[in-house]
This record gives structure tokens, sequence and C-alpha cells, in this order.
């Protein structure tokens, strides 16, 4: 049993969800890990992570849609101190997810078939937004 | 200190929770886990996972209609390929979890007195939905 | 490898959100952890976790706001066994987190320059919240 620590950035170019799943995985391969789990943590409050459906992109933008509607800028926040889309992106934050584990076995992520996981941006504006996986096993 | 994976189906039969907490505690028995964590995924992107209070089932119902009024079928989404209750499933699970981590101490889940491990189903029609749990300690 | 479990208490006084970054990195410096994971589990299910912006204060009262809107009390809940705050409580636990896993690099939480970790208490009285650590690592 070990554990390593990698890093990696995403670029992203305003609101939207990126896939990572290839990322991760490569990870995975530079490590040898075989057996274990992989630990995903985003090191920033104003994105997050999700496990989506990564075949439709309809979907995604479904999603997206959701989010814009149900934590909407404009909305009479206390806090705006770089823009109307700063604490809508925390609230998104905090209604996802900053850190997933997720099973290796065999040298791959157990997903499901249509799982991908997605680094869910908030901000507009383009961001590098960092990645720490974590990798734990044999 | 090693890892070991173990795989299990849940039967759905609709919308709702489903515990799984003596799942679970199987899974770690059988794998003669004393001290360490269990990791559980769910391979699906139109079901979840949440800890719940597991004494009341109104306080279940309760959360059921709640994400009902909150992620509403036919409300104009553009993917729905599978039907009504096929976007909102996939929203819910993200505002919900894939993946948990619970800590085991002494051959049992250090879950608290009311908490039970339930996967949320969002579909309409029966699924066999699959779990991996990774047990990490010694 | 080891594992290594710790308990603390946190002491809130009602709703919202209260910072335990420090009592998660004094856990990892009695352990000894230099490089792994630390697995933090809240135990209770009227409660959570989320991660945050932990410089502007205003940022925490909208985020809470926004939570007290969405999840309003007196909505006809069949489960209020407890008060008006009992079932808009097991939502907002619902709609965040019961596990987080941070990595420990050198010794330290691999946090982004904002990031806390707080314990987001959804109970108007005082409560005593049991927080279980798990250290992963070496």
């Amino acid at each position: 049993m070990r554990t390593q620590h990698q890093h990696f950035e995403v670029r992203t170019k305003g609101k939207g969800t990126y896939e990572i799943t290839d990322e991760l995985q490569t990870a995975i391969d530079k490590s040898g890990l075989r057996n274990g789990v992989i630990t995903v943590f985003v090191q920033h409050t104003s994105c997050s992570l999700t496990l989506m459906e990564n075949a439709a992109p309809a979907a995604r933008r479904d999603v997206e849609r959701f989010f814009d509607k149900l934590v909407p800028e404009n909305a009479d926040y206390e806090h705006e101190d770089e823009g109307p889309d700063d604490m809508p992106s925390h609230i998104r934050m905090v209604l996802t997810r900053t850190s997933e584990t997720i099973p290796v076995v065999d040298g791959k992520m157990e997903l499901g078939t249509w799982q991908g996981v997605f680094l869910f941006e908030h901000r507009r504006d383009p961001h590098r937004r960092k990645i720490l996986v974590t990798l734990i096993g044999e």
C-alpha cells in the first residue's frame, strides 16, 4: 500500500462543465496504481466537481441552465466584490462537490458506462483551476 | 494496510430512498476490515447516494417531495430522450452525492445514532443499481 | 501506511457555518501524518459539511440566506417532530455533504488559498456536534 499525490490544471473559458476523466486516468497510469482509490480534490471555492452523463451534451446544458436559474446572478447578495457571478459561484460550489473518491480496479477507474468526471466552472471569466489527486492503494 | 473492492446490486422500484446500511456492513464483515474507511460509489448518473435520518419514514418522504418540487419533470428540458424523469434524474444526482467515505472502527461503520446510508433512486421505472465499495485499512 | 481515527466536538449556537480548519490541522499534527488524506465525517443528519470561502464573512452569510430561502421553515412538511427547523435541517444536509476527503501533503491539508472547512449547522438550538476524522497515509 502506498499513497501518491499529483497536480494538474484545467483551463476554463467561462461557466460550464469540463470533462477531466482522461486527465484522471493519465494520473493513474503515471502512478502505476492497480487497485485502490483516486481522490479528486478541487482547490477552489468558485468551481466544483461533479460526475455526470458524458454522452449527451444536451444533458450537461440542462444541468447548467438549472443552476443558472436556481442560483441567479443579481439576487441582492451582500457579497459581490468580484461581480455578479461571484456569490452565485460560491453557492453553486456548496451545492455540488469539492472532493470525490473513485475506485480504481486493475488500473482503471471503475466508472459506470455513461459516467464522466467534470470540473464545474461557476465563473464567467477564464480561469486556471488546480486539481489535486491522491492515489491510495497498491 | 490493504484495499479490497466488493460489488452489490440494489433493485429499485421507482423514485425514492432505499437503505443500504446493512449491505455495507455485510461487505465490511466479509472483508474482515477492522479499522479504516469504506468508500461507497454508485456507478450511475440517474441515481445517487445520501446519508439520512433512518428512523422517521416521514422525513424521507419530505426529502423526496422537496426534490420533486425543486427539480420538476416537464420543465422544458432540452434532453428528454428517456422520458420526463430523465433530465430531472441527472440534476438530482448532481445535487446529491456519487461517493461517500465512512469511517470503520472495530469492524463497524461509525455512523451517528439516526444515520443510515441510502441509494436515492431518481427514475420512475424499476432498475438494478450497481454499488461498488472499497475497503481500505487493516 | 497506516490509518488512525480521532474525534472532536463542535459546539454550535444556532444555524450557520462554523470553521473547523484549525481543528482538522490539529488532528493531523497529533497523528504525525505526513502524506495521505484526511477524511472528515459528521455523525449527524441535521448538520453537514462544506468547504467555503473563509476570508469574507459576507459570502458565508449569503450562503446561509440562500439555504434559508431554498429550504424554508413552515413549508407544510409531514415530519416536524422537533419543530419548524427539524425537516429543513435534513433537506439542507442532503443538499450539502456528510463526508469530505482532503489531501495532506508534508503534514498540511492542501487547501486552496481561500478554502476553509466548515460545519454547517442547520438547527436553531445550540448543539454539540461530533466530527470523526480518519487519517490515512504515512
